[in-house]
C-alpha cells in the first residue's frame, strides 16, 4: 500500500463533491496522481482543464486499473450500480483497492453490492451546494464539516483508517456510525429539509400572488436547496424512502401543532415554542455554521427583551 | 415640511430593523437629527453609543414633539398599540408628522388605529435577520431589497411620496399594494417559511438521534430563521392568522403530494417536481439573493446532465 499522500486515487464520476474532494486533496499537499472515470467526456475534460484531475479514462476497467483508492462520486442510484459491478471487475483485474463512496444514504448503496468487498468503506461527507458539476467544485467545501463513515464488522481496518485519514486531511471531522443510524439521522437533518424546500417552492409557484417576488433573506435560505440537482434528490427519495417518510411525518406533526396553536391564538405557547427553537438552533450553530461561530457569539442575550426588534 | 434629508426623524422602538434604517439614512447622507423613543433605556443607550441615533427620550410625548417623521420599529402588537395611541397624542401636541411603520403584517396594524390619520403610510421592508437588537443593525440591510407600502384612498400623497423617497434613498425598491394582498403574499413568502423552520427545528430537537448534530449547509439554512425573535414571530402568528393558516395549508398539501410520490416510488414524477422547483428558484434568484446574482450566473446549464453530482 502506498503512503497516504502518494496513493493513486481515481474518482468514478466527477461532479461538485468529488471535484471538491480532488481539489481539497491537492491543496492538502497530495502528491499522487488523481484520475477519473465518467460516462461522458465533457465534465472530465472540464475537470482536466480546471486542474481538478490529472487524467481520465472513459473505459471503466482501464480507469480503475492500478488505483490504490477508488472514490465513487455519482448520484445514489449510479453509485449503487457501480458498487454492484466493482468486486467482480476488480477480481478480474486481480486488484484490491480501497473503495469508498460519497452518497447521501448508506443502507441502500451497501445493499447493492452483489458480493462482500471488505475494503469498501461506505462514506458520506456532510457538505454540498445547490450548484452542481465539477465547475462548482471548491477546495474548502469540507472544512469544519462532518464526514460520516458506516463500516461494519467485516470492514478492513486498514481501509477504514485510510479513508478516515483522508477526510481529516481535508479538514473534516470523522464520525463512525451504523448505516441504519446514518440513514435515519440524515433523513431528518438533510433529506427531509430538502423535501420541505421543494414543497414550499411548489406551493409558492402555485400561488396566484406570486409571493416569491416578495421574498427576502428568509425565503432565500428556505428555498436555496430547492435548486439542487433533481436526479440526485430523486435518487435520495427513492433509496431512503422509509426513513425519509418517517422524518417528514415528524415535521408534519409539528406543523399540525403549530397550526392549532395559531388557530386558537395561543400566544404564550407560541412564544415558548419559538423560544425553544431559538435555543436549539443557537446551540447547534457551531456545527451548522462552522465559518460563522464568532458572528453567532456577537449576539447579546440582553438584547432579547428589547421592544424594538426584527421586522421581517 | 422640511426637505427630505433634513427632516427630524424619530424612531419609536429601536431594534435591528429600525436601527439599520437609521444607519442607512446616515450613510445615504441624511443631515437631520435622528431621535428615538423606547420603553427602556438600555437599547437606546446602546444605539446612542453606536452612533445609530443622535438622541432619545423615554417619554413618548416629548420624544414625538417636533418630529417631521415618526417611524415605528416595534414588534407587531406593540406597533398596533402605538398606532392606536398616536393620533390623539399628536392632536394634543397640534402636530401632524408623517407616520410609518415596519411591521410584517399590515391589515391588523392598520385596524388598530382608533381614528383615521391620513399621514400614516403603512410600510414593510422585506429585510431582516435572525439576530435581534440595535447592536445587530447594519447600514446595508435594505440594499436591493423590496419595501412594500400599503396606502389606501385616504392616504396623504405627500406622505406617501416622502416615505417612498426615504426607502429609495437607502437602496430599496418600493412596491405599492393593498394591505390584504400584502398580508396574503407575505404569509406565503415569509410567515409560513418561518413556521416551517420552527416545525423542522422542533422535530429535530425531539429526535433521539439528535440529527441536528449531523447538519450541513442545507440544515444551516433551513433552520437559520428558527433563531428569530420569539416575541416578534408570536405577534406575526397572532395577527396574520387567517393568511398564515392558508399558506401553511398550501405547503402541507404539497408535502402530502411529495410523500405520496415517495411512498409509491414515482421516480419520474419526483424528478419532474424537483426540476420545476429548480427552475422556479433560479428564476427568482435575483430577487431573493440580490448580492449574489453573478454567482448564480456561473452555473453552467450543460453541467446538469453530468453523472457525477452533489452528494449532500
Amino acid at each position: 500500500m502506498a503512503p497516504i499522500n502518494t496513493a493513486r486515487v481515481v474518482f468514478l464520476g466527477l461532479g461538485l463533491i468529488s471535484g471538491s474532494l480532488a481539489l481539497a486533496l491537492k491543496r492538502a499537499g497530495w502528491m499522487g496522481r488523481i484520475g477519473a472515470w465518467g460516462p461522458r467526456a465533457p465534465s472530465l475534460e472540464r475537470g482536466l482543464a480546471l486542474g481538478v484531475i490529472d487524467d481520465y479514462d472513459l473505459d471503466l476497467s482501464r480507469a480503475v486499473a492500478g488505483a490504490d483508492v477508488l472514490i465513487i462520486g455519482a448520484p445514489p442510484i449510479s453509485t449503487g450500480e457501480l458498487l454492484a459491478d466493482l468486486p467482480s471487475r476488480l477480481r478480474a483485474l486481480g486488484e484490491t483497492p480501497i473503495v469508498t463512496d460519497l452518497a447521501s444514504m448508506k443502507g441502500w448503496v451497501i445493499d447493492q453490492m452483489a458480493e462482500s468487498y471488505p475494503r469498501f468503506v461506505p462514506g458520506h461527507p456532510i457538505a454540498g451546494s445547490e450548484n452542481s458539476g465539477v465547475t462548482a467544485a471548491r477546495a474548502d467545501l469540507f472544512e469544519g464539516r462532518e464526514a460520516i463513515l458506516t463500516p461494519d464488522a467485516g470492514t478492513d481496518l486498514e481501509a477504514l483508517n485510510w479513508v478516515t485519514a483522508m477526510w481529516e486531511s481535508v479538514g473534516s471531522r470523522v464520525t463512525i456510525m451504523s448505516a441504519a443510524d446514518h440513514d435515519a439521522a440524515l433523513a431528518a437533518s438533510s433529506h427531509s429539509p430538502h423535501m420541505l424546500a421543494y414543497a414550499l417552492t411548489m406551493a409558492l409557484a402555485d400561488d396566484g400572488l406570486n409571493p416569491m417576488r416578495h421574498g427576502g433573506g428568509a425565503l432565500r435560505d428556505m428555498t436555496r436547496i430547492a435548486a439542487s440537482d433533481p436526479v440526485m434528490w430523486r435518487d435520495v427519495a427513492l433509496t431512503n424512502k422509509k426513513s425519509l417518510i418517517h422524518a417528514l411525518t415528524a415535521v408534519e406533526d409539528q406543523l399540525a401543532v403549530l397550526k392549532e396553536l395559531i388557530a386558537s391564538g395561543e400566544g404564550e405557547q407560541l412564544e415558548r415554542y419559538f423560544s425553544i427553537c431559538r435555543t436549539v438552533r443557537r446551540d447547534h450553530d457551531a456545527v451548522l455554521n462552522p465559518f460563522n461561530v464568532s458572528a453567532g457569539k456577537q449576539l447579546s442575550e440582553s438584547e432579547e427583551t428589547d421592544k424594538g426588534r426584527d421586522a421581517e
